[in-house]
């Protein structure tokens, strides 16, 4: 049995994984760590990490990067693993992870989801054999909020497939007029619409031949299995270090 | 039992129509016009249509803008319907086509396609219903050979949904950088790669909800199946006019 | 401003609705019925019908067949339209509807989501062309969970194709073995898979050709936003009869 | 420069490799065997093996299984690599190049898709991986002439998908009726419609997520082109022994 500490287990993502746990019979939660307080949780609450005076074996971090000092702190009392799964870290706390990691294992990843890191990882091995032959487009769907576009993750994809291609790559993000496709562009097409959670479509298109990776999230629990994967898999982690996905998923 | 007589045999779009009519069992080439000669085809071939000294019941045009005043005039001498696939016309040839609609029937249309001016025609109806509540995006595909972007089918659609929205639409070819999608924007993406013939879809994005109508060509029999079913349908028609794949449709 | 009293508001579906109703601006929930307690939501909570005493112009039905008489008997005292989107009612209690039908509006639709229900009533326009030349054929893919195969909602949609076409047609369920498809079969292929909510594609498969409808639900709230468009447009229904979705789409 | 030598090369494939190798900057084709005569091909055409008497590099034999005998004779003789496309050998066939490919080089592969090739590989990486979380089932679509169901191609994904499971699992051809999934089921769902020349699409549904690997092919052009590469990677090959499309690939 894995003993998970959940720091943010008050807002939504927390409340994800702690409905997610339910699915893991290896994993319970032990504790949680929030300043915002909310009593409906069969666990003990702590107002942070300083207080935390409980026994656990893994802690995830799916908050803000305001509390990771703190965390750090607390897992290299506890020399036990930290999943950090919050973004947006400064240059300094970056450095921090780092540092620490020489310490405790730590595991972070750009993305939780099990799926895209899958892809991901296949991207590395397929596209220097493909390339040359396939030309190579990304797409993906988001809902008609999102801010940004392209994706965080299409552009971690797309920039998994120029580090796997040994000439030089241009991304381009859209077409209109004339111009034919170079054959060092990549296409990145941010679609927007709805509530579309989101969807990320890697195409490489050969001759009378297309080949398609895919993949499609529903909800956030994605981020929140993704999560508590990890937590199984940093829970046999002695060694000091950063960890990620793909890691976890051993491809 | 339709008489077609086919314009342009030789080339490559007369050559699939000969090969695609092989299926249609009411029809029969008995003749075809072509200055480039070619002496694998069963039936007859007159150098150009003023030389045509056959009996037919429909002309198919499938060549080059050129073909055009001649074609027109055998029509007008002939009483018999014509259909033009070719593209390219001068504002001039148009004119004259518009001109001769009064005088015998024209089949003209922007795209050959059956599947394509069937969701033309949906658009029609259900865009007025859906917009509002559902962003439209279109997505394309075509090899990377092709010049122009977006696809004249992608912008065919587009203009079609446009004209269905009582608000202002904008098209927006793309997106990269910070900007929220706009209500009114009409995402337009062509993607580009390998031998792709051509893939059309439209997407309306709702809450949790995304309905698609979308459309794949595998070869360019596709615009030759288009051309024979109008000739059945032309065969039928008697009046004057200009007819499109929509009349052919019949919804 | 069209008051809503939600029957089944402290339910699973009923939340959603709740929730959905604040993107309705013109829709407010002025109470709700339901004999098991809640005591978060913001509008009075009735036992049951028999209780109400408050104004309202649309009631909504979002729980179990049980309710369905005491809600008829509400509705025709107040003279209000009812929406039904209960199901498994008893041949006895699907008369009732259709007798009080003669006395006040009635809304029960086999689907509530608007897309599906716009995919249905364009397979009414489309299947008698499109039959004969393009071979049909449905994939649906849901979670792993669901126990009858296919859903209700594909043969929903391969019975309004079934009575499209005028010939015999029958529905394949899956094929293995020698035997080549039949041109008056529907194939129906039912996938299921971890959580999908619900995903319906429509193929046409012609020469060199396809064209697909698709619809895919990512949540509950495709049929909460189905019930509350339905009670906008009941609200200015005084006619009594059965209304159903493809009233409400007007297509 | 690879010396390709082509038997079967008046036939419909023999063709479409004859086209396809003009995009192949390395490759030659430097003489055909066809028993049939065919003349508009611009090289040296034998009508049987025994009777080849020119320089060549590797032999490629798309047509049929009686060949075969001759063309290992050859192949012995030359000291060249031969790959086979052909299928339907007999159980003596597949002994004899088993036991030939002691002495030389011999390519076989159950498919000759590059990209089909791409997915099975990629299969036997990530369906240990995936397996348990996610449910896997395959959908296959193919042109309504098709006799065999499911594709040959879908049943070896299957195949490779059982292989790479450590539970038993059982192969769905389709649902209907009360009957949840099991765990360990692969679904395989053959769609059959128009002149689709074949897609494959294996998915893995887990929590919230769906990932797919798809395949489409748009004519025979990817199995020529397949034969080709393996063509230019056995022209490096010196070491007897049976090589297929996943050498190539290298992955």
């Amino acid at each position: 049995m894995v003993k998970v500490l959940l720091n943010g287990c008050c807002g939504k993502m927390g409340r994800v994984i702690v409905e997610s746990a339910k699915d893991f019979p290896n994993i319970t939660i032990v504790g949680g760590i929030d300043k915002f307080k909310c009593d409906d949780l069969k666990f003990e609450i702590f107002e942070n990490a300083s207080l935390v005076n409980i026994d656990y074996d893994v802690l995830i971090d799916f908050s803000r990067p305001e509390a990771l000092n703190d965390l750090l702190d607390l897992s290299i009392e506890s020399k036990k693993p930290i999943i950090i799964c919050s973004t947006g870290f400064t240059e300094e706390q970056l450095d921090l992870i780092k540092e620490q990691s020489k310490v405790i294992p730590i595991f972070k990843s750009a993305n939780m989801s099990l799926g895209i890191n899958l892809i991901n990882s296949l991207l590395k091995k397929i596209v220097p054999v493909l390339y040359g032959n396939y030309d190579i487009e990304i797409i993906e769907k988001h809902h008609n909020q999102k801010v940004d576009s392209p994706s965080g993750t299409a552009l971690l994809l797309a920039d998994t497939i120029k580090d796997s291609i040994k000439e030089e790559t241009k991304y381009t993000y859209g077409r209109s007029g004339e111009s034919k496709r170079e054959k060092n562009e990549i296409g990145i097409h941010a679609v927007r619409g709805g509530t579309i959670v989101g969807e990320h479509d890697v195409i490489f298109a050969g001759a009378s031949e297309v080949i398609e990776l895919s993949h499609s999230a529903a909800s956030r629990e994605v981020f929140a299995v993704g999560a508590l994967k990890a937590a199984e898999y940093m829970n046999n982690v002695t060694e000091a270090g950063i960890y990620d996905m793909e890691d976890v998923l051993g491809i």
